[in-house]
């Protein structure tokens, strides 16, 4: 692949910038300073550009999930953190150049921005993961057999965090680190912790919003019913790109 | 490229195994019923093969960093995170079975696990970013402006970042969000956050251990000081990288 | 009051011991070398004493809670922490002097004595803030109203900040804070965060354990249920009983 | 004592108010409506009344300390969070009436409010447990042992938990629990992390700031020195104190 092809295409849909008028406007009231600059474009990074994705399944169908639950988990709680991230970055592009604001005060909006896009991701790599039935395939199997000793001693780890995790906020992620070539279990305490440079392979809401509703506090009923409902099919998808990512970032790899 | 392929690559590379007689015995005297299974082999994601990698420059020759500071930094804090890392990883695997462990105490490991691969992933890459002299080439500099609206805007935020983490511990990241395709700055406080599933571009530790003993409390001259040893070129060719994964994830994208 | 009263009576009450064999004995199998010590006292510090605290009112008589949400908030989600508060402190004991255990693994379980501490602590505090009707009588009214300039400037920020705080985990706490002699309302992230030096006066719980069953996503409507079953004349005793505190220290106030 | 007096002191002492002519009228500018109010009065919580408290001992006099660090430790890590107390409080104030701060952007500052609370009163504690020599007198001795099992328990945990926080930042804290009345170690991840209810007896600082320009990464050698200049009659006037409040808390104990 040519390198500066790929930045020609990064250019053109990355840093497509979004005119501050498409923007809510009661929001904009609070930074008076950006109404006088409404034909500007914002850079990319700070654009309030996040969008709703919908859920890939019926919402009605799961088993073992009310239509209520996710439905609740989609527009709250997902949907909620959309927004939030949106409100975050609209006030992150208002105070770049606002001398008044101390680094420590622009921080706490950029912790808000760093646990925001983890619950953005996440969530929607969690839905992503939901909606199918059956179990791995022989190809994944394997892949997990060999990294983790067998198919079941991986979820055998995955379920007894998930369990650990009850009663409280987090996710569970089988993870493909690109950095040391490990596929791993990983502990997120909430959205702002995530292993560096990781690809999710497979991703368990452990949030209490996942399960209270229909679970109580029954937090390894839920683990059991999200594996009724993995989308296999998906998750073997990932892994396969992720192998392919690091086969590309090891070759020829940096100093 | 050939899935197929890849998986197999990733089989032998990935899944070797170590075996049990390769470990410190002083700390599996901790772990007796280990014993009694020396010749087996420990899974990839349980096995203590983490190794330190040697510094890509001359610790004597930063400009604005002591060396007596470089190989504290690197022998006791990297370091120690290497040697910590490896020992977890160990007990995991003695934990594995063991059905007197409850899944929360379980997970305490699971979060020591994070931390310290988060400490050992960004101290490879922090080293790795270290050592050079410049600025960023054009081709960088292009980049950078599109996504933050000029490359000052961007540098702008990042040392204000890092002034801000000044007296405590955390990270500041340039990411590529392989998920939403953003170039932005990451806040973290501390090892274990990250944002998800983002490839490192340039990573700033702001331990207090990275400046305190050439700077004491006067973080953003420590920033200006790293600024000034650079590796843009490293830095050019982890964002080229990154750049082709996310053509390679985003084509065929899953659901 | 006589210090050494005070110490005899501190020794007669908080160090009374507790005999291993009060403890769960298949427990105790994970850590053989204690059972050779079974007529042994474990000091105060590290017993596994902690019992559950009745709830102080009738579970089917507030106000916009069902009973099923509030027994389950406090068997599972209180009394899950109990038990494993007590397991932490045995295996703390059990470590204290194995040379095994690196100091960052015996770290880890003293994370957890935090954070089950905290959950113990405040569970207690919530419960028994609970369960009354009515406002807070005059002489509340005017301290918050001195405190914070009105009553309803401090039940306004009370409330915000437990709407920022829906979707996750936390605490919202109004407290004395005996270093400072300054009536706040603080924020906390999970049962270990907490402002140093600070007596309780009222505690609100954040965790969708608190209110997903009733209330879905919809925390402000949590906060307002809340508030209806405020326990005011706990809340004022509390509140005497810190003033009384803060007198008693800054008398004759250390160095 | 009576309470009415309590509370009319409290009154007195607590919530004299500032006005905000007495506020860096630079950083006011950022918050151009509070400009017109100059001549009201803030609330006690709301406040910037935080004030540098001198250091009760000589700087240059600690053995094992070199001045230049206490100097920094005390003007920049306790100094700067002084002063970034005072204006997280003033940006509160200008905010809680501002309908356009969504909940979790003014909890964002509420989370700033508890770690710089947490960073005044601990760093507040911690100049004051140092600047003696010496070791626990027989009281204080026996109060450690009773709840330790030996006093020598108390320090080899309490070390223990400072060299498993090498390399990282937060406090060991020797704390007695108001609402557990148990007297424990208290591990704390940063600044606001704490225990619950809880008066700090003994704090130890383990930022590297408290060490790293002497020791560099050895926390060990500096949890020794820590432990020559502890200035042990504070502590014993501190646990003193403690426990008279506890038997003050539990007498006619709240439901």
């Amino acid at each position: 692949m040519n390198p500066s092809y790929t930045r020609r295409e990064f250019l053109a849909t990355a840093a497509v910038g979004v005119t501050l008028a498409t923007l809510n406007p009661e929001t904009l009231s609070a930074n008076p300073v950006q109404e006088t600059t409404m034909t500007q474009t914002v850079p990319a990074a700070f654009a309030a550009s996040h969008e709703l994705k919908p859920l890939p399944f019926d919402s009605s169908k799961l088993d073992g999930f009310s239509e209520k639950l996710i439905r609740s988990h989609w527009e709250s709680n997902y949907g909620g953190s959309v927004k939030a991230l949106n409100i975050v970055k609209q006030r992150l592009a208002g105070l770049l150049d606002d001398a008044n604001t101390p680094p420590f005060v622009y921080n706490d909006l950029k912790r808000e921005h760093l646990l925001r896009t983890g619950s953005v991701v996440l969530h929607e790599l969690y839905f992503g993961n939901l909606g199918g039935t059956g179990k791995p395939d022989q190809a994944l199997g394997k892949i997990l057999s060999e990294a983790f000793g067998s198919a079941n001693a991986w979820e055998k780890e995955f379920k007894r965090m998930g369990a650990g995790l009850g009663g409280g906020s987090g996710w569970v992620m089988l993870g493909y680190n690109l950095h040391t070539g490990l596929l791993e279990n990983y502990w997120q305490w909430d959205h702002a912790h995530a292993p560096s440079a990781t690809l999710p392979i497979l991703v368990m809401d452990m949030y209490e919003h996942s399960y209270q509703m229909d679970y109580g506090a029954a937090a390894p009923a839920y683990v059991d019913a999200f594996f009724r409902n993995i989308h296999w099919e998906t998750v073997a998808v990932r892994l396969d790109k992720a192998l392919k990512v690091r086969a590309l970032l090891v070759a020829g790899a940096v100093r």
